[in-house]
């Protein structure tokens, strides 16, 4: 037997089944007309915000990386709730634009923006986190050709890392940002210039479930941007401190202790340097605001036994589950959390392999999982299928397509 | 330094750049209007089919498993290259009948075929390899119901595996076929229930580039056939041997030896059990067959120095080459051939990182690969890109979409 990882808390329970927004698994598979089919709670988006807002000090904002999950539902409910919107791309730009989303409300960072990207963003009043100088001139010269002020903050790649973060984006050689040491010469040359100066982005990692390391990584920030501005000479307008904050995914993960988080940012609030004392404060999360909130639904289409190992195999798989999969083989697999959502009280009583319709290893959705007898036309549930799911997986692959979404 | 894998044999250069079907790496890019793009070089397909004709006994049907490349003009060529095709799921059948190619030529495997999907492919005249005693059952009765006799193949999980394979597919419990004990009893059932019975598939594993494995795994399956067969009581008309062959893809991988494997094939060949004397014997190859013959050239957008490192930053990235960055985190990452296309014959003079443009450290092409010295607009060619490139990756992973694809 392999532990699942934790179940996230806010999922209900109508007539021993899984149920998202009062509606059991089985409806919500028949309302789609097909499975695989991903869930997205909207009770469970709005309390992950509220919480965030409870915890942390007013002051601070909450931006939404819009990577984590694009579909356009999410997206228009995201917008009453949260202050800003990042970006990623000019595909990002106009799938927010489509969604209703204010341009004035977005940044946009990334190590690779084309000039047609540049031209998209500035036209429209985006804020870009400036990657190099290279970019800073391409923006520039944009903005000329345009008759358009651009609105430019930089993007900083600080000396320090987000400790225990599952992706490092600071502390050493980084193709994202500006070396700290060179933001001084350029903030003053993009003044100087006469774009609009929007101050600093410093972001240090994500998916750190390391109180801790989040706190730390925060105050160094703060530290860092005070010293900037010092040696800017200027004010630094706004300052996006960042995010990640990770989501547990595994058996034995644990969740960040907000409070401890917000009770840090209370303090560090209380005495800013003079430099930050009209900073416009915010910090950008994508897969805490939604990875939780999310389930993807997947029926068993077969139930085999092959050298007394029972596999229930499923009509979705990796290629809209990639990380649950094992991202095309990892050296050690772990199981995401996974239910039967049709038997979600049931008691488990059989160790089973959950698999994918794709013809290739790679796709296991589960490994010798404990789970109640299933058998087919069950729907398998995988959690945490909010964040980086839909679209971080090919789902192209082996001609599949990709799967129905709804938001309830 | 680290190592970059091996450029396939084939290519071209002109005017010292990286050159496909007589067009340049730079007029490729203008041809599409756009970067980054898949070229894939009609020559090279040509000449591996013929190597493999000229390697291979006669009697040895060649088939091609569109997962690995299903771009329309990609199987129109290979229409009349190949003698037959294996398809993944009901949206490869769809594509290979767009493509035009004849459904009595396809076979289809897969551990979670959908009613909808055995529908198609029984109405269609298309042969199922199936893969479970459930499978079966659902096949007799679409059969039935849609007043046409099914085509069934029995695909094999057989006890042995193909050794030193990426991916195996066999020797142990799998979700894949039925294992070896069963099948006697369920071919039998097959045959009475009066379906067109088409003999066996047995894959024993994929990417394996030791070629005394893939000759001990051939004959291995060809015993397991003749004795399946005689358990049986009936010849097989068809035998999938399935595939394996594999392509270098990293420094000091080595090709498999085509001779080898061919001599080997003749000598069994020659003295075939009666069981098989009349059996229709075919391979299954994917990545083999087009993996090497593709290229990824993708644009360089910006050139920066972080710590004393030197990146450049692409236009393209995992959302088109996920194998090819390290599949969202491979414990050791190690470099695919790459080469700046139009600068394909001047001398490594520098160290870089070759980086995407996505917002992510995962998104690496190259670490510390010796290169000549490129800038901004200069094209990176990744080699190995005609298989399990562009619908293997997530294209549409921070709003970006699918590359553009070129027959030449």
């Amino acid at each position: 037997m392999k532990p699942l990882g934790p179940i996230p808390l806010g999922f209900e329970t109508i007539d021993g089944q899984l149920a998202v927004g009062g509606h059991t698994a089985i409806a919500l598979a028949e309302q789609a007309g097909t499975t695989p089919l991903f869930v997205y709670s909207r009770a469970m988006l709005e309390r992950r915000v509220a919480d965030l807002r409870a915890a942390m000090p007013a002051r601070l904002g909450i931006n939404y990386a819009i990577k984590a999950n694009p579909f356009a539902p999410v997206l228009q409910l995201m917008s009453g709730l949260v202050d800003g919107f990042d970006i990623a791309s000019g595909g990002e730009l106009a799938i927010a634009q489509a969604a209703g989303i204010d341009p004035a409300r977005i940044s946009f960072a990334g190590p690779g923006k084309r000039d047609t990207e540049l031209e998209a963003a500035i036209a429209a009043g985006v804020t870009l986190n400036v990657e190099s100088a290279g970019e800073l001139r391409r923006a520039f010269a944009i903005g000329e050709r345009l008759g358009v002020t651009p609105k430019l903050a930089l993007r900083v790649n600080p000396d320090f890392e987000l400790r225990g973060s599952g992706m490092k984006m600071g502390g050493g050689a980084k193709p994202f940002g500006i070396d700290q040491q060179e933001i001084p010469a350029l903030a003053t040359e993009l003044i100087a210039a006469g774009a609009e100066w929007r101050g600093l982005h410093i972001f240090t990692g994500s998916q750190s479930l390391d109180t801790g390391a989040i706190i730390e990584a925060q105050a160094n920030v703060l530290t860092l941007a005070d010293q900037l501005a010092q040696a800017i000479g200027a004010a630094v307008p706004k300052l996006n401190m960042g995010g990640g904050f990770g989501v547990p995914y595994f058996a034995n993960d644990t969740p960040v202790d907000l409070g401890a988080i917000g009770a840090a940012l209370h303090e560090r609030f209380a005495d800013l340097p003079e430099s930050l004392a009209e900073t416009d404060l915010c910090i950008e999360l994508g897969r805490y605001l939604v990875g939780e909130a999310g389930v993807y639904l997947t029926r068993i289409l077969d139930r085999k036994v092959s050298h007394g190992e029972t596999y229930l195999v499923t009509d979705g798989g990796l290629h809209h589950q990639l990380a649950a999969s094992g991202n095309f083989g990892t050296v050690v697999r772990r199981n995401y959390p996974l239910a039967i959502a049709n038997r979600f009280t049931a008691q488990p009583d059989e160790e089973v392999n959950v698999v994918g319709c794709l013809c290739t290893p790679l796709d296991r959705l589960a490994d010798k999982a404990h789970l109640p007898r299933s058998d087919v036309g069950d729907i398998v549930a995988v959690f945490c299928a909010g964040a980086y799911g839909a679209t971080a997986s090919p789902s192209a692959f082996l001609g599949q397509g990709p799967a129905a979404e709804m938001l309830v």
